[in-house]
């Protein structure tokens, strides 16, 4: 939803079509195999309700799952990981980078890799935060065991002088004022992978006007969920700042 | 698994096929349709596998979905409530009972429907803590973080005079010395629900010979799951107290 959020804001005219897989996550836990075989429905989904690119607003899901689905279906296919890669390392003076993310991104290492495939002198920390999405998703934004559980998680990056964080989840933009609180304000510069991949996006229409032509503009956006509860609507009414009609499929 | 074990401790001849929904659980904070669905398919798959009874061992899926199983196949369905509830109302001096539980268990008003239909004068406060499932299964166990989430759950109760509290989850059994600790050492009866339904199977098959002489004895117990994570099988082996074989299917 926040990179649903991003792009709508930054790209007002374009025409979402979200499916967000609420009955079976959180993916951040789960093995790459059943991320994969989840992340291949879900576009299947997105692509029989007219969807004409697809981005992957999930850091689990891009981590593991973006190269297969580049290579299984034929239309521009955008994942949250390369824009905050790009984004960090543009950032960075130190050299010296942070990334927190589910188990799941955490131990692909894509963001390692990704990071020092574009510059290998860098040094890349990362930290898996697997408690960060329940604790968003229970809406304990602003709690005393929030803040709590992220100090222990965050500890670790504490020495390692970095000057640049990657949230590497699109739950964590929720988070960003305690992250950005527990780190030192201004001194470390937070990367949101889901404005970052909205930034992308962007681009891409612009250097791709043939495409363009082809999209359908101008129609409502649609919220498909597998799954609804007053938890979720709370969630979609925070990041929207409205109602969101979310439609059960 | 903590009913499983119990099961298996108390009735080691069964030959149990476990079947563990790793990759769409956490159930408890899904809608109680979505719960009912997938409790549907988790049923005929052990059918399939050769099931003569089915233990629904959770009890977000035994508050919303066990009438309908119970409707839909005719084998001996149990479900987690029934048994604690009974050794609730047994237990209880004072009359007022605590209930903790997922969000789904806790909204269904399952435990204080049943219980008062039982004893309509008795007294249920009942409570969610929909973070401890997670707490749990990343194994912080006896964190400080963990003590303070127990801390916040449980104050509600604290002034209840409750004599009796329910772990209306089969996660919950793991924290049964932190809560414990927390309600206040012996003077709080604790009841889980894993053991109550092994002991409510045992009593049935007592009671059932004809429905035991068809039972297949002596077999090996199986244990399915729909994902496998480092986490889930040191889980495993932390509730089982050895090596458990995860078959995924």
């Amino acid at each position: 939803m926040t990179v649903a959020r991003a792009v709508e804001t930054l790209l007002p005219d374009l025409q979402i079509i979200y499916y967000g897989d609420l009955a079976r996550t959180p993916y951040g836990n789960k093995s790459p195999e059943t991320i994969i075989e989840y992340a291949i429905n879900n576009t299947e989904f997105l692509l029989d309700h007219g969807a004409q690119a697809i981005i992957i607003a999930c850091n689990s899901a891009s981590s593991v799952a973006s190269e297969i689905l580049r290579q299984k279906f034929d239309i521009p296919i955008f994942e949250v990981i390369t824009p905050a890669v790009e984004q960090a390392v543009a950032a960075t003076s130190s050299g010296n980078i942070g990334v927190i993310g589910t188990r799941a991104t955490i131990r692909s290492e894509i963001y390692d890799k990704k990071i020092k495939q574009k510059a290998p002198e860098l040094r890349v920390f990362s930290i898996a935060c697997p408690l960060l999405v329940p604790l968003v998703e229970e809406g304990w934004i602003d709690t005393r065991e929030t803040k709590m559980i992220l100090r222990k998680y965050l500890a670790p990056l504490k020495q390692k002088q970095i000057d640049t964080l990657v949230l590497g989840c699109t739950h964590y933009p929720l988070l960003k004022d305690l992250i950005q609180h527990r780190v030192g304000k201004k001194r470390i510069r937070l990367i949101d992978s889901s404005i970052e991949v909205a930034l992308t996006l962007q681009t891409y229409l612009n250097e791709n006007p043939d495409f363009c032509k082809t999209l359908q503009y101008g129609g409502a956006n649609t919220y498909f969920v597998s799954d609804i509860t007053k938890a979720a609507i709370i969630t979609a009414e925070k990041i929207f700042g409205r109602h969101i009609d979310l439609i059960k499929v």
